[in-house]
């Protein structure tokens, strides 16, 4: 139908800013990149998304108004209500008024949230969340992050860091230094680099792990190594993987104690380990979950990829800023 | 003013039944007890508590269209949006549709929540939270149990498991056996039974310590007699308290990260410990919580003590079922 509201999804990275025009339920019609312009503490860059806005608009011929508003995702401290970032490390930003400035370039309303947030919203409507209103969302990447819905909403806490799950303390004495300050954050565990890091640890002594040899060749380990080499059941590797899935189960039934949700959806690079992460991750927790929260939780891996950003954005539009 | 809409509060426990009529702003006008007949499978408790109210009515001379609704706590598994009981082993109820029945027997809407949760709504709108709209509330006592709010509105979770804090794995190994069938849960270690039975491990090793005369006087300890003998710096009752605390503050640090509240409650029988008990938790929380985390939260102890159920149960009233 002609009347049908669309929306802007956004979502700024480091190095590149994800655009997309979805439709009122969520499917992207047209998807784009620019890349991230850092130069002079980032000014440029909401200039840049009206601009990008603004050309793919004439080149698909829709008119603007067809637009209910822009929903972005952005890294670093947000104060929600008024969309200021206090500080965002990896763009430049301190003190940066992003909503104000962006509804100015682009004459549209905007609502901004934190990036992990909005990919968690995305998986909510519209990928492994499968609309549950209650759902944990773990980002296993570089770090690990998190996003925690209730009720079909993201929760924020008091000063915008609620859903910071990667700074759970795993180990309380003796833990790797985490980039936070403190030590043996869950991200020193269960991230990407912290996988690797363990699994180097003991290499030495385990010459007779194929990891050792993937090392002596490639001069590295990634945690896909680790993961490829315990589904050969390379006995070193199971030991690091049942290491890292039972400090990761431990602190998710822990949440789950707590927060009861349906879902806990998986993502970022780690998981497309896929059944040889959820599988022994499952069985860590099961076994600190209760009953209860055991039998109203099923884990799925994410299923949007780059896209749930977008598609998070586009949600707070249709849910947020329209009636 | 005459218009101004009253509530009724009710918060049914295992001995008695406590009810309040309240004020539009949650001050209590009257309030009373009656003891709960768990006969017949309690079939009974709706109608003695409409007859409660009934005759409490009469007595204080006001009209019943004077209330706009009863908010009630109740123990046990409850589905919240039909107030449907399905199992509470304390009272006898199973399958029980207890605001239907309610609102049959007293002609009033009804609006059922977790006990523990309407404690926490209690606190929060006129005891120590402070009207944090983000809020932890964390009861020790027999057992250890919790409410969260965000929002300003309670978390139920997918099947009304969410604040089920007390289970919460704190020894993943070789902990103590829980009531829920798991075992190391901070149920075990931060209840008041929890901390008597830590106590008691290694209190035959411990002669030089009060607390071994008290037991031998007074054949129990309770946790009132740890933390008074380590306010009087007992070595022995002080590292019971430190063991106690790392537990607690560990897994209260672990959930702020999560959830970023901006109080947290302590409520229950232990907490009338007060700052011999909140200064070694701080410490251990300060350890462990994120610095914004840290900065954006308060600890204190609640101060409702029984009348928080009532409150809560008005808050639900207020801004669940009028306008």
């Amino acid at each position: 139908m002609k009347d049908e509201k669309w929306f802007i999804g956004v979502d700024l990275g480091g190095t590149t800013i994800k655009l997309a025009f979805l439709n009122y339920y969520g499917e992207i019609q047209h998807k784009w990149e620019i890349p991230t312009d850092k130069s002079e503490e980032g000014r440029h860059i909401t200039m840049h998304i009206a601009r990008a806005i603004d050309d793919k608009i004439d080149e698909i011929d829709v008119k603007k108004d067809q637009f209910a508003g822009i929903g972005m995702g952005a890294p670093g401290f947000i104060e929600m209500e008024t969309g200021f970032i206090y500080h965002a490390v990896n763009i430049g930003w301190i003190n940066f008024p992003l909503k104000d400035k962006l509804e100015l370039e682009t004459g549209l309303p905007v609502i901004i949230d934190n990036d992990a947030n909005i990919a968690a919203l995305g998986e909510m409507w519209r990928g492994a969340g499968d609309g549950a209103k209650d759902l944990l969302c773990v980002t296993l990447g570089t770090g690990v992050g998190g996003g925690i819905i209730t009720n079909s909403t993201i929760i924020h806490g008091t000063n915008g860091m609620a859903g910071e799950i990667g700074h759970i303390t795993s180990i309380p004495d003796g833990g790797a230094p985490c980039n936070c300050g403190k030590t043996g954050c869950l991200e020193t565990v269960a991230s990407a680099t912290g996988i690797v890091r363990i699994a180097m640890e003991d290499l030495e002594s385990h010459k007779d792990s194929k990891l050792y040899d993937t090392y002596q060749d490639n001069h590295e380990l990634t945690s896909r190594d680790v993961f490829e080499a315990s589904e050969k059941k390379d006995a070193y590797a199971m030991s690091v993987v049942q290491n890292v899935t039972f400090h990761l189960g431990l602190a998710i039934a822990n949440l789950a104690n707590s927060l009861n949700p349906s879902k806990i959806v998986i993502g970022g690079g780690v998981s497309k380990a896929g059944e040889s992460l959820l599988t022994p991750l499952r069985e860590q927790f099961e076994k600190y979950a209760l009953p209860r929260v055991k039998e109203g939780s099923d884990f799925a891996i994410a299923t949007l990829g780059n896209d749930a950003g977008v598609i998070g954005g586009a949600w707070l539009v249709k849910t947020k800023l329209i009636k």
